[in-house]
Protein backbone atom coordinates (compact mmCIF):
# COMPACT_ATOMS: atom_id res chain seq x y z
CA UNK A 1 0.00 0.00 0.00
CA UNK A 2 1.34 3.12 -0.27
CA UNK A 3 2.15 6.44 1.55
CA UNK A 4 -1.23 8.40 2.98
CA UNK A 5 -1.40 12.34 2.32
CA UNK A 6 -3.90 14.36 3.86
CA UNK A 7 -4.85 17.40 2.31
CA UNK A 8 -7.19 20.09 4.39
CA UNK A 9 -10.22 22.20 3.13
CA UNK A 10 -12.24 24.69 4.00
CA UNK A 11 -15.79 24.76 3.20
CA UNK A 12 -17.37 28.60 2.00
CA UNK A 13 -20.94 28.91 1.79
CA UNK A 14 -20.63 29.41 -1.71
CA UNK A 15 -19.48 25.74 -1.99
CA UNK A 16 -23.10 25.11 -1.07
CA UNK A 17 -26.37 24.69 -2.78
CA UNK A 18 -29.68 25.42 -1.93
CA UNK A 19 -30.11 22.79 0.36
CA UNK A 20 -27.45 24.11 2.74
CA UNK A 21 -25.07 20.92 1.71
CA UNK A 22 -21.63 20.61 -0.29
CA UNK A 23 -22.47 20.93 -4.00
CA UNK A 24 -21.29 17.11 -4.92
CA UNK A 25 -19.33 18.07 -8.14
CA UNK A 26 -16.92 20.22 -5.50
CA UNK A 27 -16.08 16.97 -3.98
CA UNK A 28 -14.11 16.17 -7.02
CA UNK A 29 -12.82 19.42 -7.41
CA UNK A 30 -10.99 18.70 -3.97
CA UNK A 31 -9.91 15.43 -4.63
CA UNK A 32 -8.61 16.53 -8.07
CA UNK A 33 -6.82 19.13 -5.69
CA UNK A 34 -6.06 16.32 -3.09
CA UNK A 35 -4.42 14.17 -6.18
CA UNK A 36 -2.09 16.65 -7.29
CA UNK A 37 -1.17 17.55 -3.92
CA UNK A 38 -0.50 13.93 -3.32
CA UNK A 39 2.27 13.48 -5.65
CA UNK A 40 4.01 16.83 -4.38
CA UNK A 41 3.92 15.74 -0.25
CA UNK A 42 5.58 12.36 -1.79
CA UNK A 43 8.64 14.46 -2.81
CA UNK A 44 7.63 14.14 -6.78
CA UNK A 45 7.87 17.63 -9.11
CA UNK A 46 5.11 18.74 -10.57
CA UNK A 47 4.64 16.97 -13.69
CA UNK A 48 5.24 19.28 -16.14
CA UNK A 49 8.51 19.84 -15.19
CA UNK A 50 9.71 16.10 -14.26
CA UNK A 51 13.31 15.87 -16.21
CA UNK A 52 13.03 12.37 -16.10
CA UNK A 53 9.51 12.14 -17.93
CA UNK A 54 9.83 15.13 -21.07
CA UNK A 55 6.87 15.88 -22.28
CA UNK A 56 4.60 14.93 -19.53
CA UNK A 57 1.12 16.18 -19.09
CA UNK A 58 0.17 14.22 -15.62
CA UNK A 59 -2.16 12.40 -15.51
CA UNK A 60 -5.86 12.54 -17.19
CA UNK A 61 -8.67 10.75 -15.51
CA UNK A 62 -10.26 7.68 -17.25
CA UNK A 63 -12.97 7.24 -14.65
CA UNK A 64 -14.54 8.53 -10.77
CA UNK A 65 -16.24 6.82 -8.78
CA UNK A 66 -17.80 8.39 -5.98
CA UNK A 67 -20.09 7.22 -2.84
CA UNK A 68 -21.36 10.10 -0.84
CA UNK A 69 -22.23 8.63 2.75
CA UNK A 70 -23.44 11.97 4.54
CA UNK A 71 -23.10 15.85 3.90
CA UNK A 72 -20.90 18.16 4.66
CA UNK A 73 -21.74 22.35 5.23
CA UNK A 74 -19.86 25.52 4.93
CA UNK A 75 -17.81 26.84 8.45
CA UNK A 76 -16.09 22.93 8.78
CA UNK A 77 -13.10 21.31 7.91
CA UNK A 78 -12.75 18.25 6.22
CA UNK A 79 -9.47 16.22 5.41
CA UNK A 80 -9.40 13.89 2.40
CA UNK A 81 -6.87 10.98 2.77
CA UNK A 82 -5.47 9.97 -0.47
CA UNK A 83 -3.60 6.84 -1.42
CA UNK A 84 -2.63 5.34 -4.55
CA UNK A 85 -4.52 1.58 -4.18
CA UNK A 86 -3.17 -0.06 -6.94
CA UNK A 87 -0.21 0.06 -9.84
CA UNK A 88 -1.19 -1.41 -12.92
CA UNK A 89 1.09 -0.40 -15.79
CA UNK A 90 0.08 2.77 -17.32
CA UNK A 91 -2.79 3.38 -14.88
CA UNK A 92 -3.70 3.64 -11.34
CA UNK A 93 -6.24 4.02 -8.93
CA UNK A 94 -6.25 6.78 -6.00
CA UNK A 95 -8.25 6.54 -3.45
CA UNK A 96 -10.27 9.71 -1.94
CA UNK A 97 -11.46 9.63 1.86
CA UNK A 98 -12.87 12.43 2.59
CA UNK A 99 -13.37 13.03 6.76
CA UNK A 100 -14.98 15.30 8.42
CA UNK A 101 -13.07 14.38 12.12
CA UNK A 102 -13.97 10.47 12.51
CA UNK A 103 -17.11 10.70 10.41
CA UNK A 104 -16.50 9.76 6.47
CA UNK A 105 -18.57 12.35 4.15
CA UNK A 106 -17.91 10.38 0.72
CA UNK A 107 -15.51 8.18 -0.71
CA UNK A 108 -13.94 8.22 -4.09
CA UNK A 109 -12.06 6.49 -6.57
CA UNK A 110 -10.02 7.88 -9.47
CA UNK A 111 -8.57 5.31 -12.08
CA UNK A 112 -5.23 7.94 -14.04
CA UNK A 113 -3.52 7.23 -17.10
CA UNK A 114 0.20 8.98 -17.09
CA UNK A 115 0.68 10.69 -20.04
CA UNK A 116 3.06 12.21 -22.41
CA UNK A 117 2.40 14.14 -25.49
CA UNK A 118 4.37 13.17 -28.64
CA UNK A 119 5.89 14.72 -31.51
CA UNK A 120 2.92 14.20 -33.47
CA UNK A 121 1.01 16.33 -30.81
CA UNK A 122 -1.14 13.04 -29.61
CA UNK A 123 -1.09 11.94 -25.95
CA UNK A 124 0.57 8.37 -25.11
CA UNK A 125 -0.20 6.58 -21.84
CA UNK A 126 3.52 4.90 -20.48
CA UNK A 127 4.19 3.03 -17.97
CA UNK A 128 4.49 4.81 -14.19
CA UNK A 129 8.37 4.90 -13.93
CA UNK A 130 10.14 2.75 -11.08
CA UNK A 131 10.94 6.45 -9.10
CA UNK A 132 7.65 7.60 -8.78
CA UNK A 133 6.54 4.42 -7.29
CA UNK A 134 9.54 4.36 -5.04
CA UNK A 135 8.33 7.93 -3.87
CA UNK A 136 5.01 6.88 -3.39
CA UNK A 137 6.01 3.77 -1.11
CA UNK B 1 -36.49 1.94 -20.31
CA UNK B 2 -37.67 5.21 -19.54
CA UNK B 3 -37.82 8.40 -22.31
CA UNK B 4 -34.54 10.16 -23.02
CA UNK B 5 -34.37 13.40 -22.97
CA UNK B 6 -31.65 15.78 -24.04
CA UNK B 7 -30.27 18.71 -22.28
CA UNK B 8 -28.01 20.61 -24.32
CA UNK B 9 -24.79 23.15 -22.99
CA UNK B 10 -22.26 25.02 -24.84
CA UNK B 11 -18.89 24.51 -23.58
CA UNK B 12 -16.93 28.04 -22.42
CA UNK B 13 -13.82 29.32 -21.98
CA UNK B 14 -14.02 29.47 -17.95
CA UNK B 15 -15.33 25.56 -17.99
CA UNK B 16 -12.00 24.67 -19.27
CA UNK B 17 -8.26 23.73 -17.73
CA UNK B 18 -4.56 25.52 -18.37
CA UNK B 19 -5.08 21.55 -21.24
CA UNK B 20 -7.57 23.49 -22.81
CA UNK B 21 -10.15 20.63 -22.17
CA UNK B 22 -13.07 20.59 -19.88
CA UNK B 23 -12.49 20.27 -16.18
CA UNK B 24 -14.12 17.05 -15.53
CA UNK B 25 -16.17 18.01 -12.21
CA UNK B 26 -18.06 20.90 -14.52
CA UNK B 27 -19.46 16.81 -16.46
CA UNK B 28 -20.81 16.53 -12.86
CA UNK B 29 -22.23 19.72 -12.52
CA UNK B 30 -23.94 19.28 -16.23
CA UNK B 31 -25.04 16.40 -14.96
CA UNK B 32 -26.78 16.88 -12.24
CA UNK B 33 -28.53 19.54 -14.33
CA UNK B 34 -29.70 17.04 -16.77
CA UNK B 35 -31.22 15.06 -14.06
CA UNK B 36 -33.29 18.05 -12.61
CA UNK B 37 -34.26 18.78 -16.54
CA UNK B 38 -35.12 15.24 -16.93
CA UNK B 39 -38.17 15.06 -15.18
CA UNK B 40 -38.78 18.48 -15.76
CA UNK B 41 -39.06 17.26 -19.35
CA UNK B 42 -41.41 14.89 -18.81
CA UNK B 43 -43.80 16.69 -17.25
CA UNK B 44 -43.44 16.66 -13.72
CA UNK B 45 -43.16 20.04 -11.37
CA UNK B 46 -40.21 20.76 -9.80
CA UNK B 47 -39.45 18.68 -6.45
CA UNK B 48 -39.99 20.87 -4.03
CA UNK B 49 -43.49 21.79 -5.53
CA UNK B 50 -44.63 18.52 -5.89
CA UNK B 51 -48.46 18.49 -4.04
CA UNK B 52 -48.38 14.88 -4.08
CA UNK B 53 -45.27 14.52 -2.49
CA UNK B 54 -45.49 16.83 1.05
CA UNK B 55 -42.11 17.32 2.18
CA UNK B 56 -40.16 16.17 -0.96
CA UNK B 57 -36.66 18.17 -1.07
CA UNK B 58 -35.67 15.82 -4.27
CA UNK B 59 -32.88 13.18 -4.97
CA UNK B 60 -29.97 13.53 -3.00
CA UNK B 61 -27.21 11.40 -4.56
CA UNK B 62 -25.71 8.29 -3.46
CA UNK B 63 -23.08 7.70 -5.98
CA UNK B 64 -21.38 8.70 -9.29
CA UNK B 65 -19.77 6.77 -11.89
CA UNK B 66 -18.24 8.48 -15.14
CA UNK B 67 -16.41 7.24 -17.50
CA UNK B 68 -14.07 9.31 -19.59
CA UNK B 69 -13.52 8.92 -23.01
CA UNK B 70 -12.04 11.64 -25.02
CA UNK B 71 -11.99 15.11 -24.26
CA UNK B 72 -14.28 18.37 -24.68
CA UNK B 73 -13.15 22.03 -25.63
CA UNK B 74 -14.93 25.36 -25.68
CA UNK B 75 -17.10 26.65 -28.62
CA UNK B 76 -18.38 23.25 -28.45
CA UNK B 77 -22.40 22.16 -27.84
CA UNK B 78 -22.72 18.88 -25.73
CA UNK B 79 -25.65 17.15 -25.80
CA UNK B 80 -26.40 15.15 -22.82
CA UNK B 81 -28.59 12.23 -23.54
CA UNK B 82 -30.63 11.36 -20.43
CA UNK B 83 -32.49 7.97 -19.32
CA UNK B 84 -33.36 6.56 -15.82
CA UNK B 85 -32.02 3.01 -16.31
CA UNK B 86 -33.28 1.64 -13.25
CA UNK B 87 -35.71 1.87 -10.88
CA UNK B 88 -34.97 0.03 -7.66
CA UNK B 89 -38.08 0.78 -5.05
CA UNK B 90 -36.49 4.14 -3.15
CA UNK B 91 -33.38 4.33 -5.41
CA UNK B 92 -33.32 4.89 -9.45
CA UNK B 93 -30.26 4.69 -11.74
CA UNK B 94 -30.32 7.38 -14.39
CA UNK B 95 -27.58 7.77 -17.02
CA UNK B 96 -26.31 10.19 -18.88
CA UNK B 97 -24.42 10.07 -21.98
CA UNK B 98 -22.17 13.61 -23.18
CA UNK B 99 -22.21 13.69 -26.90
CA UNK B 100 -20.35 15.81 -29.20
CA UNK B 101 -22.42 14.89 -32.88
CA UNK B 102 -22.13 11.16 -32.45
CA UNK B 103 -18.84 10.93 -30.70
CA UNK B 104 -18.99 9.87 -27.30
CA UNK B 105 -17.42 12.03 -24.54
CA UNK B 106 -18.46 10.69 -21.75
CA UNK B 107 -20.79 8.50 -19.75
CA UNK B 108 -21.98 9.03 -16.10
CA UNK B 109 -24.30 7.09 -14.02
CA UNK B 110 -25.92 8.65 -10.88
CA UNK B 111 -27.48 6.28 -8.02
CA UNK B 112 -30.60 8.97 -6.78
CA UNK B 113 -32.98 8.26 -3.66
CA UNK B 114 -35.89 10.25 -3.64
CA UNK B 115 -36.43 11.85 -0.43
CA UNK B 116 -38.59 13.74 2.13
CA UNK B 117 -38.14 16.05 5.14
CA UNK B 118 -39.94 14.20 8.06
CA UNK B 119 -41.14 16.38 10.83
CA UNK B 120 -38.29 15.55 12.75
CA UNK B 121 -36.41 17.63 10.14
CA UNK B 122 -34.61 14.15 9.34
CA UNK B 123 -34.69 13.11 5.33
CA UNK B 124 -36.20 9.71 5.02
CA UNK B 125 -36.22 8.01 1.24
CA UNK B 126 -39.70 7.13 -0.02
CA UNK B 127 -41.12 4.43 -2.90
CA UNK B 128 -40.79 6.13 -5.87
CA UNK B 129 -45.11 6.48 -6.88
CA UNK B 130 -46.30 5.36 -10.13
CA UNK B 131 -47.29 8.55 -11.38
CA UNK B 132 -43.94 9.32 -11.44
CA UNK B 133 -42.56 6.35 -13.45
CA UNK B 134 -45.96 6.80 -15.88
CA UNK B 135 -44.54 10.61 -16.37
CA UNK B 136 -40.64 8.55 -17.52
CA UNK B 137 -42.16 5.57 -19.34
CA UNK C 1 -22.98 52.81 -29.94
CA UNK C 2 -21.80 49.14 -30.36
CA UNK C 3 -24.37 46.11 -31.55
CA UNK C 4 -26.21 44.37 -28.57
CA UNK C 5 -26.06 40.63 -28.82
CA UNK C 6 -28.05 38.76 -26.20
CA UNK C 7 -26.94 35.47 -24.66
CA UNK C 8 -29.32 33.50 -22.74
CA UNK C 9 -28.54 31.52 -19.43
CA UNK C 10 -30.68 28.74 -17.58
CA UNK C 11 -29.55 29.23 -14.45
CA UNK C 12 -29.58 25.52 -12.80
CA UNK C 13 -29.81 24.07 -8.63
CA UNK C 14 -25.55 23.75 -8.56
CA UNK C 15 -25.23 27.79 -9.22
CA UNK C 16 -27.51 28.81 -6.37
CA UNK C 17 -26.49 29.42 -2.39
CA UNK C 18 -27.82 28.24 0.54
CA UNK C 19 -29.86 31.32 0.50
CA UNK C 20 -31.15 29.50 -2.37
CA UNK C 21 -30.15 32.22 -5.16
CA UNK C 22 -27.23 32.72 -7.49
CA UNK C 23 -23.72 32.44 -6.10
CA UNK C 24 -22.60 35.79 -7.20
CA UNK C 25 -19.45 34.84 -8.95
CA UNK C 26 -21.12 32.78 -11.65
CA UNK C 27 -22.78 36.05 -12.60
CA UNK C 28 -19.05 37.29 -13.29
CA UNK C 29 -18.57 33.62 -15.13
CA UNK C 30 -21.63 34.47 -17.22
CA UNK C 31 -20.64 37.88 -18.39
CA UNK C 32 -17.29 36.19 -19.46
CA UNK C 33 -18.95 33.89 -22.02
CA UNK C 34 -21.36 36.84 -23.00
CA UNK C 35 -18.31 38.57 -23.84
CA UNK C 36 -16.73 36.05 -25.76
CA UNK C 37 -20.11 35.14 -27.62
CA UNK C 38 -20.66 38.51 -28.37
CA UNK C 39 -17.74 38.59 -30.57
CA UNK C 40 -18.55 35.66 -32.54
CA UNK C 41 -22.30 36.43 -32.85
CA UNK C 42 -20.68 39.87 -34.76
CA UNK C 43 -18.93 37.14 -37.17
CA UNK C 44 -15.72 37.64 -35.69
CA UNK C 45 -13.09 34.14 -35.53
CA UNK C 46 -12.29 33.21 -31.93
CA UNK C 47 -8.92 35.71 -30.86
CA UNK C 48 -6.79 33.12 -30.85
CA UNK C 49 -7.33 32.06 -34.32
CA UNK C 50 -7.67 35.41 -36.00
CA UNK C 51 -5.50 35.18 -39.47
CA UNK C 52 -5.19 39.39 -38.96
CA UNK C 53 -4.02 39.36 -35.60
CA UNK C 54 -1.18 36.29 -35.39
CA UNK C 55 -0.18 35.70 -31.86
CA UNK C 56 -3.29 37.36 -30.29
CA UNK C 57 -4.48 35.76 -27.25
CA UNK C 58 -7.67 37.56 -26.79
CA UNK C 59 -8.68 40.27 -24.29
CA UNK C 60 -7.52 40.08 -20.39
CA UNK C 61 -9.42 42.02 -18.14
CA UNK C 62 -8.23 44.75 -16.33
CA UNK C 63 -11.01 45.91 -14.16
CA UNK C 64 -14.61 44.66 -13.82
CA UNK C 65 -17.43 46.49 -11.66
CA UNK C 66 -20.54 44.83 -10.90
CA UNK C 67 -24.08 46.42 -9.50
CA UNK C 68 -26.70 43.34 -7.91
CA UNK C 69 -30.34 44.99 -8.14
CA UNK C 70 -31.96 41.80 -7.30
CA UNK C 71 -31.52 37.98 -6.95
CA UNK C 72 -32.04 35.12 -9.49
CA UNK C 73 -33.10 31.51 -8.66
CA UNK C 74 -32.74 28.26 -10.45
CA UNK C 75 -35.53 27.20 -12.77
CA UNK C 76 -35.16 30.52 -14.26
CA UNK C 77 -33.51 32.10 -17.63
CA UNK C 78 -31.53 35.21 -17.90
CA UNK C 79 -30.21 37.04 -20.51
CA UNK C 80 -27.54 39.26 -20.79
CA UNK C 81 -27.82 42.11 -22.85
CA UNK C 82 -24.04 42.25 -24.23
CA UNK C 83 -22.64 45.75 -25.92
CA UNK C 84 -19.16 47.74 -26.17
CA UNK C 85 -20.02 50.89 -24.27
CA UNK C 86 -16.74 52.63 -24.97
CA UNK C 87 -13.29 52.08 -27.59
CA UNK C 88 -10.26 53.56 -25.96
CA UNK C 89 -7.18 52.64 -27.80
CA UNK C 90 -6.39 49.66 -26.64
CA UNK C 91 -8.77 48.71 -23.82
CA UNK C 92 -12.68 48.72 -24.08
CA UNK C 93 -15.72 48.74 -21.72
CA UNK C 94 -17.93 45.95 -22.18
CA UNK C 95 -21.63 46.06 -20.52
CA UNK C 96 -23.58 43.48 -19.83
CA UNK C 97 -27.57 43.85 -17.92
CA UNK C 98 -28.64 40.87 -16.92
CA UNK C 99 -32.35 40.66 -17.45
CA UNK C 100 -35.25 38.12 -15.78
CA UNK C 101 -37.96 39.60 -18.72
CA UNK C 102 -37.83 43.01 -18.02
CA UNK C 103 -36.01 42.50 -14.50
CA UNK C 104 -32.90 43.88 -14.09
CA UNK C 105 -30.93 41.19 -11.86
CA UNK C 106 -27.28 42.85 -12.20
CA UNK C 107 -25.48 45.06 -14.77
CA UNK C 108 -21.64 44.04 -14.84
CA UNK C 109 -18.97 46.53 -16.16
CA UNK C 110 -15.84 44.80 -18.35
CA UNK C 111 -12.97 46.64 -19.33
CA UNK C 112 -10.24 44.65 -21.22
CA UNK C 113 -7.16 45.05 -23.24
CA UNK C 114 -6.46 43.41 -26.71
CA UNK C 115 -2.98 41.48 -26.06
CA UNK C 116 -0.92 39.95 -28.42
CA UNK C 117 1.74 37.26 -27.30
CA UNK C 118 5.57 38.79 -28.39
CA UNK C 119 7.99 36.15 -29.27
CA UNK C 120 9.53 37.01 -25.72
CA UNK C 121 7.00 35.26 -24.09
CA UNK C 122 4.96 39.29 -22.94
CA UNK C 123 1.95 40.00 -23.55
CA UNK C 124 1.66 43.45 -25.35
CA UNK C 125 -1.79 45.54 -25.37
CA UNK C 126 -2.47 46.38 -28.95
CA UNK C 127 -5.01 49.34 -30.42
CA UNK C 128 -8.26 47.28 -31.54
CA UNK C 129 -8.04 47.16 -35.41
CA UNK C 130 -10.76 48.82 -37.57
CA UNK C 131 -12.33 45.63 -38.69
CA UNK C 132 -13.41 44.77 -35.70
CA UNK C 133 -14.86 47.66 -34.81
CA UNK C 134 -16.40 47.38 -38.14
CA UNK C 135 -17.70 44.47 -37.19
CA UNK C 136 -19.67 45.56 -33.75
CA UNK C 137 -20.81 49.13 -35.32
CA UNK D 1 -9.29 52.08 9.74
CA UNK D 2 -10.88 48.40 10.75
CA UNK D 3 -8.24 44.80 11.97
CA UNK D 4 -6.85 43.33 9.13
CA UNK D 5 -7.24 39.41 8.55
CA UNK D 6 -5.62 37.50 6.48
CA UNK D 7 -7.07 34.58 4.67
CA UNK D 8 -4.92 31.94 3.01
CA UNK D 9 -6.16 30.79 -0.40
CA UNK D 10 -3.94 27.57 -2.18
CA UNK D 11 -4.35 27.89 -5.86
CA UNK D 12 -5.47 24.40 -7.77
CA UNK D 13 -5.05 23.40 -11.41
CA UNK D 14 -8.93 23.66 -11.58
CA UNK D 15 -8.85 27.45 -10.59
CA UNK D 16 -7.22 27.98 -14.14
CA UNK D 17 -8.28 28.29 -17.45
CA UNK D 18 -6.78 28.20 -20.71
CA UNK D 19 -4.55 30.76 -20.17
CA UNK D 20 -3.13 28.54 -17.28
CA UNK D 21 -4.22 31.61 -15.02
CA UNK D 22 -6.33 32.08 -12.49
CA UNK D 23 -9.82 32.33 -13.80
CA UNK D 24 -11.19 35.77 -12.81
CA UNK D 25 -14.59 34.94 -11.12
CA UNK D 26 -12.21 32.39 -8.79
CA UNK D 27 -11.25 35.80 -6.70
CA UNK D 28 -14.87 36.86 -6.50
CA UNK D 29 -15.60 33.27 -4.83
CA UNK D 30 -12.00 33.39 -2.25
CA UNK D 31 -13.30 37.34 -1.40
CA UNK D 32 -16.68 36.26 -0.55
CA UNK D 33 -14.89 33.46 1.55
CA UNK D 34 -12.67 36.25 3.11
CA UNK D 35 -15.19 38.63 4.30
CA UNK D 36 -17.13 35.75 5.96
CA UNK D 37 -13.88 34.30 7.44
CA UNK D 38 -13.73 38.37 8.50
CA UNK D 39 -16.28 38.16 10.70
CA UNK D 40 -15.08 35.36 12.57
CA UNK D 41 -11.77 36.11 12.98
CA UNK D 42 -12.94 39.06 14.63
CA UNK D 43 -14.46 36.66 17.41
CA UNK D 44 -18.21 37.03 15.87
CA UNK D 45 -20.68 34.33 15.34
CA UNK D 46 -21.82 33.20 12.01
CA UNK D 47 -24.24 35.33 10.81
CA UNK D 48 -27.46 33.07 10.73
CA UNK D 49 -26.65 32.58 14.74
CA UNK D 50 -26.03 36.13 16.08
CA UNK D 51 -28.34 36.00 18.90
CA UNK D 52 -28.54 40.16 19.29
CA UNK D 53 -29.32 39.58 15.25
CA UNK D 54 -32.35 37.62 15.38
CA UNK D 55 -33.21 36.49 11.80
CA UNK D 56 -30.02 37.65 10.21
CA UNK D 57 -29.01 36.44 6.66
CA UNK D 58 -26.17 38.14 6.77
CA UNK D 59 -24.48 40.73 4.47
CA UNK D 60 -26.06 40.42 0.75
CA UNK D 61 -23.83 42.48 -2.11
CA UNK D 62 -24.70 45.04 -3.15
CA UNK D 63 -22.02 46.09 -5.47
CA UNK D 64 -18.16 44.55 -6.45
CA UNK D 65 -15.33 46.26 -8.34
CA UNK D 66 -11.72 44.26 -8.90
CA UNK D 67 -8.50 45.52 -10.19
CA UNK D 68 -6.50 42.77 -12.04
CA UNK D 69 -3.18 43.77 -11.80
CA UNK D 70 -1.13 40.64 -12.68
CA UNK D 71 -2.14 37.38 -12.75
CA UNK D 72 -1.62 33.84 -10.60
CA UNK D 73 -1.64 30.27 -11.06
CA UNK D 74 -1.61 27.00 -10.04
CA UNK D 75 0.75 25.80 -6.88
CA UNK D 76 1.21 29.52 -6.06
CA UNK D 77 -0.40 30.52 -2.22
CA UNK D 78 -2.28 33.47 -2.44
CA UNK D 79 -2.94 35.72 1.10
CA UNK D 80 -6.17 37.47 0.80
CA UNK D 81 -5.91 40.59 3.03
CA UNK D 82 -9.46 41.64 4.23
CA UNK D 83 -10.52 45.19 5.78
CA UNK D 84 -13.56 47.04 6.08
CA UNK D 85 -12.36 50.33 4.44
CA UNK D 86 -15.78 52.07 5.58
CA UNK D 87 -19.22 51.96 7.88
CA UNK D 88 -22.34 53.67 6.09
CA UNK D 89 -25.18 53.01 8.43
CA UNK D 90 -27.02 49.73 7.06
CA UNK D 91 -23.96 49.62 4.35
CA UNK D 92 -19.89 48.66 4.28
CA UNK D 93 -16.90 48.18 2.24
CA UNK D 94 -15.17 45.51 2.72
CA UNK D 95 -11.48 45.62 0.90
CA UNK D 96 -9.51 42.52 -0.14
CA UNK D 97 -5.79 42.97 -1.44
CA UNK D 98 -5.07 39.53 -3.49
CA UNK D 99 -1.03 39.28 -2.48
CA UNK D 100 1.29 36.80 -3.59
CA UNK D 101 4.35 37.50 -1.32
CA UNK D 102 4.88 41.18 -1.51
CA UNK D 103 2.97 41.10 -5.55
CA UNK D 104 -0.22 42.29 -5.96
CA UNK D 105 -2.48 39.90 -7.64
CA UNK D 106 -5.61 42.01 -7.66
CA UNK D 107 -8.09 43.99 -5.61
CA UNK D 108 -11.36 44.14 -5.30
CA UNK D 109 -14.22 46.36 -2.99
CA UNK D 110 -17.36 44.74 -1.88
CA UNK D 111 -20.44 46.65 -0.93
CA UNK D 112 -22.33 44.75 1.42
CA UNK D 113 -25.72 45.24 3.37
CA UNK D 114 -26.74 43.68 6.80
CA UNK D 115 -30.07 42.41 6.43
CA UNK D 116 -32.82 40.56 8.41
CA UNK D 117 -36.18 38.86 7.24
CA UNK D 118 -38.86 40.15 8.46
CA UNK D 119 -42.36 38.31 9.76
CA UNK D 120 -43.40 38.99 5.98
CA UNK D 121 -40.37 37.00 4.31
CA UNK D 122 -38.81 39.95 2.54
CA UNK D 123 -35.43 41.03 3.45
CA UNK D 124 -34.57 44.66 5.34
CA UNK D 125 -31.17 46.50 5.62
CA UNK D 126 -30.53 47.48 9.54
CA UNK D 127 -27.57 49.97 10.82
CA UNK D 128 -24.77 47.76 11.64
CA UNK D 129 -24.92 47.29 15.76
CA UNK D 130 -21.77 48.38 17.89
CA UNK D 131 -20.98 44.98 19.11
CA UNK D 132 -20.18 44.58 15.28
CA UNK D 133 -18.35 47.60 14.89
CA UNK D 134 -16.16 46.98 18.84
CA UNK D 135 -15.08 43.51 17.22
CA UNK D 136 -13.95 44.98 13.98
CA UNK D 137 -12.15 47.72 15.51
Amino acid sequence: MSKTIIHRVAVTFGDCDPAGIVFFPNFSRWMDAASHNYFMQCGLPPWHSMAELPGCIGCPLLEIHTRFVTSATYGEHLDIETQVEEWRGKVFVQRHRVMRGDTLICEGRETRALCVKQESGRLKAIPVPQFILDACA
